[in-house]
Parts: structure tokens; C-alpha cells; sequence
């Protein structure tokens, strides 16, 4: 086996090197403790779930998935997401003792790659999950939450993009007519590739007044005024319901004081396909992916069989470190060097230094090939060599 | 889909349900910070790996194995453990920064079962590895630092054991004269089938002095006098190093003061293939399992091209809740209650709890289908419904 080849890893693993699990271990720590003060309660479920199962009620497309067959011949999917796992939980249990249900989980999810160099295939999510509650105030609650959270984690700038399902997809559909073809609009939106969707509608055998409709889409931005320009677009009775709700949420986020990390974008979308309302994404200055999106998805409960609406986001771990941009903490633990004659007071010493929860290396200098070397590592450095009342 | 059917999990897959996820979050934290204090650096490695690199580096069975095509149509394993993997990291890049070199994980591992109701599939081992250093100094501090990991953690009663690879290898040798028959006569020991050794001993032709070598092998006990009993088994110089290491390990072990936990036992052996030295395993009382084993494997790190030897240990999350049994902290977040009305004074209690890190739930009671069934699930409840100044 070539050297090369031997340290190889599968297309898009990655090794977390010491440092950075530190930095990625206090960060969850600090989210995981203001989920937990909202009342919501972490769990854990197995990587491995039945692709006929968690699979199916997975939002994300099937090449992705990694799959794998049990010794019984049954197809077995490595979960790409928490929320349906979290979803087979609730119906079948937790609901009977509490609902609404409020659940939160920090796991690694899988996404299969098809190139080294791309996204990674194995990475970790923390989220929410707020079961049985289809009100305004629990969409609300989440978006807060998600606020309360990523501030907890010590970021500052950052946006929230909020929408609804209901109205890009009713005013589509006024003006498209079919399904398929609002999915093809939608896809330009999603992939936030605004040049094809204005040239794409633009090809469209549309009235001029409904191209403009559609166009007039992209530019209705910022706080005041964009449900306004949004209910203008329509025609009919159709999509209102999802403008009086996305006023109502703007309300309750006021009343949360978290208006200001919240920017109202009529025209979100997302790729999730099990959405069915408000929806929202957080975006940091200084990283190209979104740190993290959510929304209301109410239909996903029935596939277990429990007829209740639902809401929750995931936060990206590994983008939510790009965006703190985190100084290392180097806490580099002291080093006591000791030959055998005097090991005893080399682990008398060490267990003061243990009592008083500081980090230390007890090293058998026997067992040190380039001790000059090995010591250079260390700032903090005591030496137990040769006969009693040596020491350096 | 049947609710039955839509619910299953893979066979011995489990869910982690939030009170038990707490318990073993407070564990694993006690158990990290000690192993933090000794100077070992905790890093993640990915749950898919080449079968061909650290598949085959690990001592687990190859129908144990979870194995997968990727996209390119090369075997994955998940991970069946972490030393395989740490040794490809160390090997790699971590070893020419520092070395020795201290490392430890906490993650979960995969290991296919054959039907439900028996072990978990997956499951979290927390461990270390200490690379580089072949005195029995480190033996001795991985076997200390299981002691202070496991009385970290909560546990008092334990014990653990305490054997060598190198000594039972040449008393077989000895007496049966083959590789093949002497791994007969190791698979009765790591089973811990005694009758069946005994059983097996008779059957062999062997003369009855020699058949009276390996039988006085399990009576060996106690730590006063075990080795020189042990020595008294062996014939010619064969055997007699590892009984040296053993007679070193156990004063190392007086001078960390973890002598007491410590049981000599030199018929211990592992089905674990990969080790060559020190090895041991840790039994509470009131569980059948070993909550963790560990040795020394001073070939593993040549499969990855590093010429060094290594030991370290692995604790099972799992057994080592079993054992200490702890009792269930209900630890209930206070719910406040609210009407759209007065959902800002509701939002202005809840931040008062979470700045003074008390969790609490604020729910709107529009959310609640069942409000006496909902608000009986808490103990500390606030109401702010109606108009203001109506609070229970």
C-alpha cells in the first residue's frame, strides 16, 4: 500500500484536528446551554435509519444519501438530516407525554459528495425542532431563538432572510398556471442565480404586465413597506393568508427585540421540499453559505402518523466557526519530564497540578526519542532526572 | 406504511431519549475534563472510512463491519473503533509535530449485530492513545488515567485487570507448539469459558505435567506472588519479559497510588488481534460487560508506515451508565403561558429566567390543544392570558 494511499480519506471526510475540536466544542457548548434555557430538551438518535422510513421523509435528494444494505437485505440510509429522525420520535413517543414538543440535538449528518474539494460530506448540525404548534408565535419563537443562539455563540453580524412558501408559491402559480413550471422559477430563486431567473421569465410566452410581476419580485426588499409591495403583486384572494402571517411574525419579533438581525424577503424559497410556511435563512458577512435555515414544515408529522404541525431550524456547525473566525485558544499544558529514579515526585507533582484543574504531561523521559525536541513544545516544563534534589 | 413498520429502526439501532442524553452528557463532560487534565488533546475522525486502509488495520470481525460502495465504487466501513483511525491521523501529520503524542476521543462506534435485543449497533466509546512512547511508564499512566476517568465520572466500585499479551503467547507456545492451537486454547480464555479450557486441556495429548502448566494458569490470583507464580509456569527464558514488565507496571501503579483498583491477572488475554504488551480490562460489579479495555499495540502504527509503538483504552459510554446507575435528574424548566395580548410581557419573564440561565418555556396557549394536560407536565407556571393585570 503506497503511503499516499494509506492516509486517504473517502470524498469529503474530514479530520478535526485538536484545536479546532476545542474551539467547535466550546462553541456547542455555549448553544447547546441556550437551547437548553428556552426549555428545549436535547436527544439523540441512531446514525442509521430504514431508507424506506427516514429516507423517504428526507427533504434531501437521493443521490446524496449514503446508503447501504443490512444483513436482513434491507435498505439502510446514514441520516442526512435530524429532522425526520426527530419527527419518528415525536410521533411515536414523546408527543403522548407533551405537546407542543420542543426537542434540540447537535449531531454529524451525511451527504454523499461526488468531488474531493467540495462540500463536506460528513458534518455536524445543531437545531431545534418545536412539535405540535402551528401558531405565528411558535415561528417566532424559533427565528428568536435562532437570534439568542448564534449571539450566545458570540457572533454579531448576521441576518436572518425571512419568507413564506405560501406566497411565491400562490403568485407563481397565478401567473404560470402549472406546478412544474413554478418549480422551474423557484429553482432560479433557490440557487439565488437572479440573472437566469430574469432571462428565464423573460422567455416566458407571458402577458408583459405578469412578466413585470414576476420580475418586480426580486427588488421588493428591506422592513417597511415589502408586504405591501408583495400583496401587490397579487391578484385575488390567494397568498394574502401568508402576508397577514409574515406581519404577524414581524410583530412578535419586535416584541422579542430581535427585529433588527431580521431582514423580511418575500421572494425565499427553499430547496427543503417539506416546508409549507415561514421560512428563514441566516446569512454572516463574511460566509458564502447560509450558517443555517429553518422554517415551518406542517405535513412531514403525517408521514409517522401523527397529525400535527411543526417548526425548527439547523445551525452549520462548521460555517458558524467560519463566521466567528475564532482566535485559537492555545492552552498548552505544562510538561514534567522524569526518570524512573524520581517518578514518584513527578506524579505528586502532577496531581497538584490535576487538583487544581490545570492540564499536564507526565513523560517517562525513557520514552522520548528527540527530547530537545519534544520539550520545545512545551512553555511550562519541569524536569525529574537523575537523583533526588536535581531538579531543573 | 404500517405505524408499526414506520417507526422501526434498524436492528440494535437505539434512540437516546432527552433525560438519558443528559446523564450521559454530565458523564462524558466529567470524563473529558480529566482526560483534558493529563494533557490529552481531543480530536474527531470521519464515521466512514476505506475499508482497505482502516478496515483492515481493525481487530474487529469483518461481519461486524457496516460497509458501503461510495460513488466511485471504493468499499466504506463506519468506524468499528477509533484506534485504527487515530493511528492513520497520527501517522500522518500529528506525529511530526509532537511525539509522544497524547490524544483521546469521544465518539460513536459501529458494529453490525445479527438480531434485535442483543447489543447496541452503535454505540459511544470515550478513550485515549498515547503514541510514541514504549516504556512501561505509559502503560502505567494509560491504566492511572482510567482509574481517575472512571472515578471522575462517579464510580467508586471497580477493578481493573491486568495481564500480558507476551507471556500467555509463549506459555502456549511452550506447551502446544503451534500459533494455530494455542489461539484455541486464548479463544476459551477471552470468552471466559473456563470449563470449556479445562474440557479442551483434557483432550489434548499432551504429558500430564504439561497439561497441569496451563490448568494451574487460571488458578494464578491475587497480586501478592501472581508473577512468581506465573514464572514458575514457563520453561527457558521465553515469557520471562513480560512478567518483568508486568512486576515494573504494578510498582509504576503503586507510585500513581491506583494499586487498590488494580487486580494482576496473568491469564488475561484480548480477542482484540492488534495488541502486543500490557493489556487490561475494567469490570464494575452490578455489569456483565467490560466498561472498558485497553493495552499497549506496538504494530498498529506500522500499517500506517510509523515505527512506534502505542497504547491507550477505550470506556464504553453505555456500561459505564449502567453502572453507575445514577439517578435521573429532573431538572424542569419553568412555563409561562401567554395570550397574544401579553406576549410581551411573557417574553420579558423569560429573559429574566435565561439571563439567570433558568430554562424556561413560553408558549402561546393558541398552540395548546390540551392546556390541563400541557401545563400538568410543569411545576413552576406563569399565565399571562386575557387582558393585563389577569396573572394567576
Amino acid at each position: 500500500m503506497s503511503k499516499l494511499f494509506m492516509f486517504e480519506k473517502p470524498i469529503g471526510m474530514r479530520d478535526t484536528f485538536p484545536h479546532l475540536y476545542k474551539m467547535k466544542q466550546e462553541i456547542r457548548s455555549k448553544v447547546e446551554q441556550e437551547l437548553s434555557t428556552w426549555g428545549y430538551e436535547f436527544m439523540e438518535t441512531p446514525a442509521l435509519e430504514y431508507d424506506e422510513t427516514v429516507g423517504a421523509a428526507s427533504a434531501i435528494l437521493d443521490q446524496q444519501l449514503f446508503k447501504l444494505l443490512d444483513q436482513q437485505g434491507r435498505t439502510l440510509v446514514l441520516r442526512p438530516d435530524m429532522t425526520a429522525p426527530i419527527a419518528r420520535v415525536a410521533a411515536s413517543k414523546l408527543l403522548k407525554d407533551r405537546n407542543p414538543l420542543r426537542l434540540a440535538y447537535a449531531a454529524n449528518l451525511f451527504r454523499a459528495q461526488q468531488r474531493e474539494g467540495g462540500r463536506p460530506a460528513e458534518f455536524e448540525q445543531i437545531g431545534v425542532e418545536l412539535i405540535g404548534d402551528s401558531t405565528v408565535s411558535a415561528d417566532a419563537e424559533t427565528i428568536a431563538l435562532l437570534v439568542s443562539a448564534l449571539k450566545a455563540a458570540g457572533l454579531e453580524d448576521f441576518t436572518i432572510s425571512v419568507g413564506h412558501v405560501g406566497f411565491v408559491q400562490e403568485l407563481f402559480l397565478q401567473i404560470v398556471g402549472t406546478e412544474e413550471r413554478a418549480e422551474q422559477l423557484r429553482k432560479y430563486l433557490y440557487e439565488k442565480n437572479y440573472v437566469g431567473f430574469r432571462q428565464h421569465v423573460e422567455s416566458l410566452s407571458l402577458s408583459s404586465i405578469d412578466k413585470q410581476r414576476l420580475l418586480k419580485l426580486l427588488h421588493i426588499q428591506g422592513n417597511d413597506g415589502s408586504i405591501e409591495k408583495a400583496e401587490a403583486l397579487l391578484e385575488g384572494n390567494g397568498g394574502r393568508e401568508a402576508l397577514r402571517e409574515l406581519e404577524e411574525l414581524w410583530d412578535v419579533l419586535r416584541d422579542y427585540g430581535v427585529d433588527e438581525y431580521v431582514k423580511m424577503d418575500v421572494s425565499l424559497v427553499s430547496h427543503m421540499s417539506y416546508y409549507t410556511g415561514v421560512l428563514f435563512e441566516v446569512y454572516a458577512d463574511n460566509v458564502g453559505f447560509a450558517l443555517g435555515n429553518g422554517g415551518r414544515y406542517n405535513n412531514l408529522l403525517r408521514q409517522f402518523g401523527a397529525e400535527v404541525g411543526a417548526t425548527g431550524f439547523g445551525i452549520r456547525m462548521d460555517y458558524l466557526m467560519e463566521a466567528l473566525n475564532t482566535e485559537k485558544t492555545e492552552n498548552q499544558p505544562a510538561l514534567i519530564l522524569f526518570s524512573g529514579e524520581r517518578r514518584k515526585e513527578a506524579v505528586e507533582l502532577a496531581a497538584e497540578y490535576r487538583r487544581a484543574q490545570k492540564a499536564v504531561i507526565v513523560q517517562d523521559v525513557k520514552g522520548v526519542s528527540n527530547v530537545d525536541r519534544f520539550t520545545a513544545g512545551f512553555s511550562d516544563v519541569h524536569t525529574f532526572i537523575g537523583k533526588a534534589g536535581d531538579q531543573a
